[in-house]
């Protein structure tokens, strides 16, 4: 069962200078920052609120290590914007299977090693209304930068 | 200060299919609907989750009253999707003065209506790396739903 939303996934060509816009703009600091060679970006996660699940919403913000990867690929493409969303789950291989057997597409096999060691998966847009929807099962967590 | 993701915005062709896309993949309920004649938009609230600022998360799912709306224009551009991001703050005047005069532009002169009664305001994207980013301070509220 989704219970949060999870992240906003936001695509940048420059990831020090939006985190820097983001910080200055509204005062959002970096909860933490990584680099996931397996998706090919550098990413800083921006917390927002907690939520009543017991986890928390953030900004993800993503800029591309390479232009072949999905998101170097999209930002050419699209320019800077929001590039997907994001849905929080207790158990994510669950809802991937029952969301796959209404007929929606999923796009791994086996849920991949997202931002801050959770565990995801990503809908297919065109079977969403136009909207890549990501599920998420987070791990315990403690800030990077706190 | 912005305390809580309060919305994503989706704009659509069909909002009842799209409703029914939401109820059927995840179980999400709509809250609150209603027409915004202001905005040329119909448009319903998909509560998510609760957030710690003791407000909530919603998708806001969208379709145009007429073409010539702005969310009627940007459909005929970009096709079903994420139209905009919302932040909420107990003082959106408070925060559109500051954020404006850090030049941002805020694309209202005061907040207008938004859903539920709130009051609203928008930056521009190309002022936002790409993001159409609403503030909205929420009124009471109960569910006309439920």
């Amino acid at each position: 069962m989704l219970t949060r939303i999870d992240h906003i996934g936001i695509a940048c060509f420059d990831l020090d200078r939006t985190v820097e816009f983001y910080r200055a703009t509204y005062g959002f600091e970096v909860f933490h920052s990584e680099v996931n060679e397996e998706q090919g970006v550098r990413e800083a996660m921006l917390k927002i609120n907690e939520t009543s699940d017991g986890g928390a919403s953030y900004l993800q913000l993503l800029e591309p290590t390479r232009e072949d990867s999905a998101v170097g690929k999209w930002l050419a493409k699209n320019g800077e914007g929001v590039h997907h969303i994001a849905f929080g789950t207790a158990d994510v291989d669950a809802d991937a299977a029952e969301i796959g057997g209404k007929g929606v597409r999923v796009l791994y096999e086996e849920p991949r090693r997202g931002s801050m060691g959770s565990r995801i998966t990503f809908l297919h847009p065109k079977d969403c209304h136009g909207v890549l929807t990501e599920l998420v099962t987070s791990a315990p967590v403690e800030s990077s930068e706190h």
